[in-house]
C-alpha cells in the first residue's frame, strides 16, 4: 500500500474545508483518543468552545477471533445538547460505530455528529463531514513528527 | 505586553526538547484541554502509548472575588502507576495546583510529574520539566492557525 506523509500544512487547510463543511449547531466537541485529539483543540479554539473532551477506545480481538472495541472515559454530556465526534480517519468505521452505541445508550436525548478529515468508502458507516477519500496508507505528522 | 506567534515547526523542535528532559517513567499521559492536548498527542505517538487522557477545567471568580478552578472529567487512572500531566503554559500555577490537588485526592497511591511547553517564573508552582520561559503573550498555532 502506497504511503503518504501529512503534514501540518496540510491538516490546517483542511481543518479550513471541514469547518466549511460543517452546517449543523453543535455545543461540544468530543474526540477519540488519540487520533482526533490535535482537531479537537484546534477546532476548539477556532469555535471558541471549551467543552471539548476526549474519549479512549482499545479494539481487540475475542476468543473467537471477532474484533471488538472497549469504549471507556466517557465525559460527562449533561450540560450538552448536540456533540460533535471528531477523528482522523474513518478506517473500518468499527470504532466510530461503537463509540456512537455507547454514547448513545448512555445519553439518549443528545444529538450525535461525526467528523473526520480522512474516510475510507469501504468503512461500515460515513461521517456526517469528512475532507478527504483515504486511498494510501497516511502518515499523519503528530505520528512521526518526533521520530 | 509583546505578542509573539508560536509556530508549530517550533513547537516540534520544542517537544523534542522536552522528550530530551523527562527523565522519569510513566505510564499515562493526561493533558489539561484544551492547552496540552495536541502536546499529549504527539507525545503519546512518540512513547508508543495509548492511556492518553484528558481533563477539564474552568476558572472563576467566586462571590468573594477569589480565584477558583473546578476540575472535571477526571479520567480512571486504576491501571496507571505513574502520570505525566500536561498543558502548554503554566502561567499563575493555579490551574495545575488544582489539578494535582483533585488527582491526588482520588488517586493518593499514584505519582504525578507535570511537563509544559512554557513556564512563568511568577507561577506559584513549576512543572518538572518545561522547555521556555514565558516572557510575552504566546499566540500559540493551535489558538490563531484557523483564523
Amino acid at each position: 500500500m502506497n504511503r503518504v506523509y501529512y503534514p501540518y500544512d496540510e491538516f490546517r487547510e483542511d481543518l479550513k474545508v471541514l469547518v466549511s463543511k460543517i452546517d449543523q449547531p453543535f455545543d461540544a466537541l468530543l474526540c477519540i483518543a488519540r487520533g482526533g485529539m490535535t482537531m479537537a483543540h484546534l477546532l476548539g479554539e477556532y469555535y471558541d468552545m471549551r467543552a471539548v473532551y476526549s474519549i479512549n477506545t482499545i479494539g481487540y480481538e475475542d476468543m473467537q477471533k471477532n474484533e471488538s472495541v472497549e469504549v471507556f472515559n466517557i465525559p460527562d454530556l449533561k450540560t450538552a445538547k448536540s456533540v460533535l465526534i471528531l477523528d482522523d480517519i474513518v478506517d473500518s468505521g468499527d470504532t466510530l460505530i461503537e463509540v456512537l452505541k455507547v454514547l448513545g445508550n448512555r445519553y439518549p436525548e443528545r444529538t450525535f455528529m461525526t467528523a473526520s478529515l480522512f474516510y475510507k468508502k469501504s468503512a461500515k458507516i460515513a461521517p456526517n463531514w469528512y475532507v478527504k477519500e483515504a486511498t494510501a496508507w497516511i502518515d499523519f505528522f503528530w505520528t512521526v513528527d518526533l521520530k
